[in-house]
């Protein structure tokens, strides 16, 4: 399998995972950075990620415009991921979902923090775009770069942000990462939204997160994409 | 296929995928206009949503008496099918469901709003029927048609309504856009119910919920509809 | 098919559904009285309930002495069934359970009420009974007939009834009757959790109750059956 | 199959049970005492738990040190195993899992006590290790002797520990007993969480969770086993 063949083929994997993990649905998507020219990105036609083959993956310049497109129709929300990769040089695999934990969290003004070592890789705490801010009222998608990079400036250095109204992005180093992040900010999420039921909750202290992060390394992550390559029925490689 | 064949097709699997997605159990059905005469529909006999097969599809007035039965019982609920394309000539598909999430807010003064962009279609807010208001103590179930009119005229021009006691009710345009309300009514529910308990909740503004909503076309619903056929073990008709 | 090898056939199909439905883990159990013989009443050997085939059923005297072991062990709680058939003629079979969302209400001093139709079942008000009020600390369990029988007193007349820190007990006019009134007492414990989250609780009135109840016959019923048949891949009869 | 043959057998069946009802995902460990040398512990190499093979299970001393590791990476946290083993004849089998109920109660000053007779097993209530008390900002893992003696020594003679943002650890007299506490641990948790919102909860008396612990004997234990079994697609083996 040659370079870009290999990466297509963890894209599809990638989104098979997070389908498979219930990050999700019909809807929501994975990118990658182009392997061969970092002023490109691979990511799939408009399709639900479960039912995703190589062929519908597409090659994107920074700016959404589509390579190649040979009649396949891009997903709206691309300039998401142009907007990541024009800002973040340490950003090769971008995340935009609509997982069910995180959305109420982004409808109150509660922020997500590390609640346990799982989740430290989501960044000390996850801060909240609202496009109605600079935007006003639209149908919540980021459906141009404007958007996309008001979004990325939220973000600034960090690995998450919620959306308003919409669902979570997150900018990985790699596909692997970014999966790792997607999964672990849902059950974070999840798990928050339990413990502060029950009152005051003690978050990991901040040197927690940053030593949990410091280790954060392909070895632990390699360890869950194995098991999830096999839960999504997926062929597993050695990294 | 015919296109009355086609239509009948559609609708089994409008059944298999509200049973998969969890929008019905042994209750619970779809029905749609008929094609060739708006006088029509077509619901199943009797029988739970994941077994309907198209021997089971029969055919109504829409005062619910059935055209040619030939032996197979009826739904008892047929009347909330029949009320509302007897009201509503822009609707073709209609749901009756007792999904979950919403049974909690039919028995609350909580109101069902889109608190995301996936959520939008069920539209402003979703009003609450109560079969007691007009017909006291009954077995809660819609068994004639002034009890079929009574909902129908609660739901006005809207595409949903809760019913107190009891579950649900989703008109929409065709059999894939009442299915994709059915399955994101749920899930709005079970969001909102998480974010209520953060403290309050941000919904969606006015113009936000009429922006998505002008904007929720067959281009989208399709993308959901090939991941659900999947998911159901069912046929995906491009369409 | 015998009638007594057609009823032990549907007790290993009640078995496997509430496994399926989530109404039984490894513990649990149900029971039917003896077609020919009202003094008995057949259960399996100590086993979990999916995993249980015709040879696993035994036939007990109402004392809950076993007719003909053959080396088989019993369920040390048979004297829950025992004492209700020996109460009750209205009786014909009996589920225990440690289905999830009624413990906690076993555990509070909030009662289970019919929150919607299905649930209506359950009837007005589902009893806690208590083991400590009179039998002290015990390990929780129904090992002897006084308990039994005590257990049966408090349900009086009623179809439920919470153990504290245990379970539930339901009895019903057959098998099909005593699984769906299970299965349903679940669904409600699980919505009136929910609802009691948003404040007051509109449940069914006493009048709706009383008239479901008096709906919910075998045609209803039967069309659960064979739906949850399907989903615990066995064989649905036609009743 | 000789007995460290069926030892590492069963030990292969705890990780896929644990991993199949949610105790661990792709981490978290179960390891088991020698049965031929008290001063050594058997555990898999890391490697997700339910992709795990008989040929994964690597040897340790007490301390840590892989006996013949033949190029398999060990698990960091094999130390909780270690020292648990070292401090507690009674201990035959320990396990290491973040699962989701009881990661809320870890970071809140709520405990966990057992609600119903399934939950006895963990102890009267279950105590919270910090690592954060002795040493400060660490990654939260068990990384060395130090820490595994500290949580060693919190859990005395228990059953049952939280650990702080992280997870619980679990001890047994065997497999089967350590992987039915570690299940109704995360059970009793669910349903703890559940019932402390309906208000004051009334837990099991001490004198019930005594009876109850001291009736959990391998005939109860082996009829769940023989169960989740089943559900792993794992031979069941009578003892």
């Amino acid at each position: 399998m040659g370079k870009l063949e290999y990466v297509i083929d963890e894209l599809v994997t990638g989104n098979r995972i997070l389908a498979r993990e219930g990050v999700v649905d019909s809807f929501g998507h994975i990118s990658v950075r182009h392997p061969n020219n970092p002023q490109r990105f691979l990511l799939s036609r408009a399709r639900a990620p479960d039912l995703i083959e190589p062929a519908d993956v597409m090659e994107f310049a920074l700016d959404g415009t589509p390579v190649d497109a040979r009649g396949r129709a891009p997903y709206l929300e691309r300039f998401i991921h142009g907007a990541l990769y024009e800002a973040r040089s340490d950003v090769n695999s971008v995340v935009h979902n609509h997982s069910e934990s995180v959305i109420p969290f982004g409808a109150s003004n509660k922020r997500i923090k590390p609640i346990f070592h799982m989740g430290a890789s989501i960044g000390h705490e996850v801060p909240v775009w609202d496009s109605h801010d600079h935007f006003g009222d639209t149908s919540l998608l980021v459906e141009n770069m404007d958007m996309g990079r008001d979004l990325a400036k939220l973000m600034g250095k960090g690995a998450t942000a919620l959306m308003r109204g919409h669902g979570a992005t997150v900018a990985g180093r790699n596909i692997r990462h970014a999966v790792y992040i997607s999964i672990y900010l849902e059950v974070n999420a999840r798990l928050q939204q339990q413990a502060m039921q029950m009152g005051d909750v003690k978050f990991l202290t901040a040197g927690e997160v940053d030593n949990v992060i410091a280790r954060t390394a392909s070895f632990g992550i390699n360890r869950a994409w194995e098991n999830w390559c096999r839960r999504a029925g997926r062929p597993f490689h050695v990294e």
